[in-house]
């Protein structure tokens, strides 16, 4: 089969890679489309080691694996779990010491053909979801564990740092939540998206600090760190969305005297995600920027690193 | 009167400053004796840029000030605040935006003959509670400021880092919780005092990583915070209780990735601080590793300044 297979922090389009052979437990899934993360992004620049096949936000058909979902469409969540560690008998499987990731650690991921995950990893596609806006329930899901960590209610002001295709779905979902939201970013046309929507949204230098009560961090940038940090009132909660490629430097005293709570967030649920989906409740269509064959993969990772551009749909079995 | 007076982070022992006038709200108090915290000696490294008296931890007695309170012994909050910004009228009066804090930002402090408090930050000591006791309200206060921000129960296993002062104090609130509590550092014979009180202790190349859900910082120094972080499972959350005199540097997506949650911590709760030192529930003496006059300040804090030293104390109106 074909895949975009990643060594060395090289990326490379592959056509003689074997079908993987699902093991007991798991669905062999033929992929319909993959979406391209930052995370991805990240892999590429060696903010972790990984070498395999690239790709964790997908929608696919399973081909082999329980009666009940041949032929359907699944979307798959990314952490293969042992099921007997203490995290997974605690309340952390996410966490799961022996954990493999569906293309970012130990699993080979969605940028190819078929891929496998375990049978509880999938997730029924409604009939009423389309392929594009399914493939967006793993960010739109990573973007709801925001509100399994903390509660967010209507009397709140919160300020989500960054447009990007992350700061898009955090938003839109924290929009939900009726609390006095904004959005600040650099790019008047993505800021557009959301104004669009109803959201407040600003550029960076019309915010006033020391006025937010939660800042969610979605740039990966240390100067975005730095403006949510900035933005919150004493004893409030910067929520960490986003991955870094290199380390971060900050005033810990600061911290201290303020005291601020930090909060690293990572995947989320994918059942509330497909809902909203399913209900409409967030409109992922705007943030669809490009749009490439599997063949011509490489292309689509060029695009997706340019400045500006939000999220690029490799479209695979389609 | 007498004060140790610091400016561009040389102390000096001054004879000739003024004793402070009380305003409507405030009363005045001649100073017993105080103790030397490490907010102290991070001042005069020059971790914020104060100027005046030092001192925040004290026992005094009222000279001026309302009927009820004259002649009383009191210990007092550090913050004097205004009442009326949004951090005061919120839930947050130790945030107050223009506040002033004794012995460290624009009010003169407790190393001096006299210092003036806000009325409504004085506690009246109980007859029981020794000066000595009495002096570690405050920092005892700062340690039960981590439960008034997160739940701590018995299910949970919990981390000091760090066996100095405050460590100890620390150590000693978590142990009233019933958690599963252990205790770091580089002082065998610190440790011993925890460990004389039942508290589990070890030396930082016995601790297993991944394995606490809470850590508390009290070390000050980026070692202790690499510790701290470590030792924590995924979720698990960092208090930081010690303020830097730089910057720290950190693995940020490793907080995404683990889902950690980092809070920084200050000021806390009198009234309860009082309670346990006339309950007896804390031992503070084991603490006291030096005693001096004001005359002898200088050389009070050369002392406290020594690696592994404990608490100093400054004898005043003795």
């Amino acid at each position: 089969m074909k895949g975009l297979w990643l060594e060395n922090q090289q990326l490379q389009l592959k056509s003689d890679l074997p079908i993987p052979e699902p093991n007991k437990d798991e669905a062999l899934v033929k992929v319909l489309q993959a979406g391209i993360c930052n995370t991805d992004l990240e892999l590429l620049r060696g903010y972790y080691p990984y070498q395999g096949i690239l790709g964790h936000e997908f929608v696919g058909v399973v081909e082999q694996g329980p009666e009940n979902l041949i032929n359907q469409r699944v979307v798959g969540e990314i952490n293969a779990v042992c099921g007997h560690c203490r995290f997974c008998r605690g309340n952390s499987p996410s966490h799961c010491e022996n954990r493999s990731v569906l293309g970012i650690v130990n699993r080979n991921g969605a940028f190819a053909d078929y891929l496998t995950l375990p049978v509880n990893n999938l997730h029924r596609v409604p009939d009423s979801v389309s392929n594009d806006v399914a493939t967006f329930t793993e960010p739109l899901a990573a973007a709801l564990e925001i509100q399994q960590q903390i509660s967010i209610d209507s009397t709140q002001r919160v300020l989500v740092v960054g447009d990007g295709k992350l700061g898009q779905l955090v938003a839109q979902t924290l929009a939900l939540t009726g609390c006095d939201l904004w959005v600040i970013g650099r790019h008047r046309e993505k800021l557009a998206n959301l104004a669009a929507r109803g959201i407040q949204t600003a550029l960076e230098t019309d915010i006033k600090e020391r006025s937010f009560d939660i800042a969610v961090e979605c740039t990966g940038n240390p100067q975005g760190f730095g403006f949510a940090r900035r933005s919150l009132y004493p004893r409030g909660i910067l929520v960490l969305k986003s991955t870094y490629a290199g380390k971060l430097t900050l005033d810990a005293s600061a911290l201290v005297v303020d005291e601020i709570t930090v909060i690293g967030s990572r995947c989320g649920p994918f059942a509330p995600a497909l809902k909203l989906l399913e209900q409409g409740q967030v409109n992922v269509k705007p943030l669809i920027q490009g749009r490439y064959s599997l063949e011509e993969g490489i292309k689509a990772f060029e695009t997706a690193q340019k400045r500006g551009i939000l999220k690029v749909l490799v479209e695979i079995n389609h």
